[in-house]
């Protein structure tokens, strides 16, 4: 598919700045995949003022995307031509394993001045991710606040409010009026976060009490107080796990939140931008648990990609290899009505099919809290019902084409029964496997799909030749 | 299991209002399951007082949230008892088919008050599902520039950014000083959208050239301009489909962005929480998809539910009754040899299983742009390599248990290859099938798991009893 930029030569190509901008980003933003070779080129040719050209016309998330299109040996080239402003900010954007890769071959005195320049949360997930050698060296080559900063986010645990969180807030005392915090923000304008949305209300033991959203300071007069802006706040203890930040989120359709330390106390700020983040890696584990990957991440090696799969294979092996143990006892009908052997898969097929579609619902709705004591009853009753009449439906279908083909009125009965069975099953394991994997505090997503493909698989096995013996012999 | 909450009787019911605030939710800010009961049984009752104070220490997306929760009939009886103002809110919040379900029962007039309270995208939102007749009473029930706006709004194509956003935006030409523009915002205030993150600066043609941050804003000194502290801007076409706004916006990390017409006029902005409930949206999307159902929605009927799985399931019949076919001529061989209907299974659905992995992962990257022409060599390469492997490491553990039970070294040799050849297969389709379906505009969520479960059961079937009828017969 890449040879099909070869031809790249005789096309024009741009030469002028800005021509390069327009030239670097396809239509919807994505990078120009003509983009990639050029940056390549120059690489080989080892052209440093045609590099610096190439990477000035991207903004550095398109330069993080970039780096995910080269091959690990051009990337370990492209490395030592970034401008380490520029560094700090690829860095927040690449992916993990991207990043670790790119982390080797970065100086840590370099590393340690980009970090400098990020957030602390970002700069602790960089540091989160250097090799034991590099971090201490890093660590070292930072001014002693940023490293204290650094070492507080990395004592929260992966994945919880405190990670998240960027620990520059602006925080003023209630009696304030909006005047007086104005003049306080741009006297201290040097000290305060790039961005922000709010600024929290605390009381004198630093507890947030409300918050001003910075477009009500804007068109207030100056004399107003703050308590009589502020708004309502939800806090966010800074060891709640991410997912369920991500769902605050969502549901009140928050722009930034205060978090606090277990007393209470103001400790930092998660935004939404970060937020979006969140919610895009938690559906993609979802979806990936679902068809049995582990995330081995866009740019894994080789033996990574096998490592996410393999394991995942074998599992099925087995548990395949159990389901058709079912059908031992019944080789000598199977041998005397060979139609069954076409039967066979289509009826597991159909069954785990329904499966599927039955826990990926489920698995999605308790993810997004739609589903649980309240409504279960309401839903299992549902599915069940649902499972009967496709059944009927699969089975009128395929037994009566059956009918056609074989004009065999009792194997046809059996294909209905076998098939309104395994959709039942289907549908009775699709909804139950993953409400029963949630309530054990399992990841529903994981494990779902293994159980419930067993069961169709099996009991489609024993339905369509147990019932052939009852019926046929 | 909705039959535990019924012992709700014996535990201590909170009465007090603070009480029933921290009752309301649980930990995790979802809406206690006990809570609906409660609500269920003032319904009942017909008790008003006791709803409202129920209804009053819920945030409306809470109340939103207990709708979902409820019956058709107990939502119906609900609507009553919900404040208009209120009313305003939770529309915006209900999934579609609730939200269609509740406005059946709203009078026009006080739907017509609730969508004056609504941001102009979201009030279109809610005229959009409006039956024909009732939405004729309710637009003539709206005062002139209202009606106006939400025609505006519902001319623009469904998922487009004319659709997501806001009609509602501030802006300043560029002249301006930050002291100018505190005072119009001052003086405007009644004007103004409820919150705004960036105050656009336009030139006299009405085109954003940049965006003045609020928060730089107030730390600004109040006489430098605003080109002076404005920051690059980027502008999303009217036009433009929602899931590469969702796609700019997590790139760029961006708060809000200024819409334009085709000329580029500014005509409205996109802020970053529509963008949340968006990825929300188009990820859904992409898991049901991938799991072969059309999304019914959370609250959908009984029939709605069959609807959106049965058309997956039947084709699923016709494809798996075409790849069965290539068993029949070998039904003679397998009479003789009924070993292969135990293997057939475990081979088709390791197979079916390992092309899932692959296309899963395939549609997910297609989908956030990381794989296109640039890296599609690599990545197909890639593929298939682990395809081998996998199926080299399957295959000699299935084909060497199966020489431990059977002490067949040809029949094992069968096996083998057979998981070779479809693991094989299964790698080229699931990166193939994807790939060649965008390229075709399809959405390669939608029908490459039909396309290779296809592949990996006929192929499944053909290697095994093909390769068996070779060395074994």
């Amino acid at each position: 598919m890449s040879r099909e930029t070869d031809d790249l030569e005789l096309r024009e190509r741009p030469e002028i700045e800005e021509d390069l901008e327009d030239f670097a980003l396809s239509e919807d933003y994505s990078l120009n995949p003509d983009y990639v070779p050029m940056v390549v080129d120059a690489l080989d040719r080892g052209d440093a003022d045609r590099l610096r050209e190439l990477l000035g016309a991207l903004h550095p998330a398109d330069i993080a995307d970039l780096m995910g299109f080269l091959s690990a040996d051009d990337r370990e080239e492209l490395v030592p031509h970034l401008d380490p402003e520029a560094l700090a900010e690829i860095l927040a954007e690449l992916d993990t394993e991207i990043r670790e890769d790119v982390l080797e071959h970065v100086p840590s005195a370099i590393l340690a001045k980009a970090l400098g320049e990020m957030d602390s949360d970002d700069a602790a997930d960089v540091v989160d991710d250097l090799e034991a050698d590099k971090r201490a060296q890093v660590m070292a080559a930072l001014p002693e606040t940023e490293r204290a900063a650094i070492e507080t986010t990395l004592a929260y645990e992966d994945e919880t409010a405190g990670r998240l969180m960027q620990r520059e807030v602006v925080a003023a005392p209630q009696f304030w009026t909006v005047g007086q915090t104005i003049d306080h923000l741009r006297r201290e304008s040097e000290e305060l976060p790039e961005l922000f949305f709010d600024v929290y209300v605390v009381d004198p033991a630093y507890k947030p009490v409300g918050a001003a959203p910075v477009s009500h300071l804007l068109r207030a007069q100056r004399d107003t107080s703050l308590a009589a802006i502020m708004e309502q706040i939800t806090e966010i203890p800074v060891d709640m796990d991410q997912e369920e930040v991500a769902y605050i989120f969502d549901k009140y359709h928050l722009i930034s939140a205060p978090v606090i330390e277990p007393g209470g106390r103001l400790v930092g700020q998660i935004t939404v931008d970060d937020i979006v983040g969140v919610i895009q890696e938690e559906t993609e584990e979802d979806i990936l648990a679902l068809a049995g990957v582990s995330d081995a991440g866009r740019d894994a090696s080789f033996l990574g990609v096998v490592r996410s799969r393999l394991p995942w294979l074998l599992i099925n092996l087995v548990t395949e290899a159990i389901a058709v143990t079912v059908i031992a006892p019944f080789q000598p009908m199977i041998a005397k009505i060979v139609a069954l052997v076409l039967l066979m898969p289509i009826v597991s097929s159909v069954g785990g099919n329904a499966g599927t579609q039955a826990l990926t619902v489920a698995v999605r709705a308790i993810a997004s809290k739609e589903l649980n004591a309240a409504n279960a009853a309401r839903i299992i009753t549902r599915e069940l019902s649902v499972g009967l009449l496709n059944g009927t439906a699969v089975g009128l279908i395929l037994g009566g084409g059956l009918y056609l083909w074989q004009h065999d009125l009792k194997l046809s009965l059996v294909v209905l029964l076998a098939i309104i069975a395994n959709l039942f099953v289907a549908a009775l394991g699709g909804i139950l496997a993953p409400i029963i994997l949630d309530r054990l505090g399992r990841d529903p997503a994981v494990s779902s799909s293994v159980v419930v493909t067993f069961m169709t698989d099996f009991f489609g096995f024993l339905a369509l030749l147990g019932i052939a013996a009852l019926i046929l012999l």
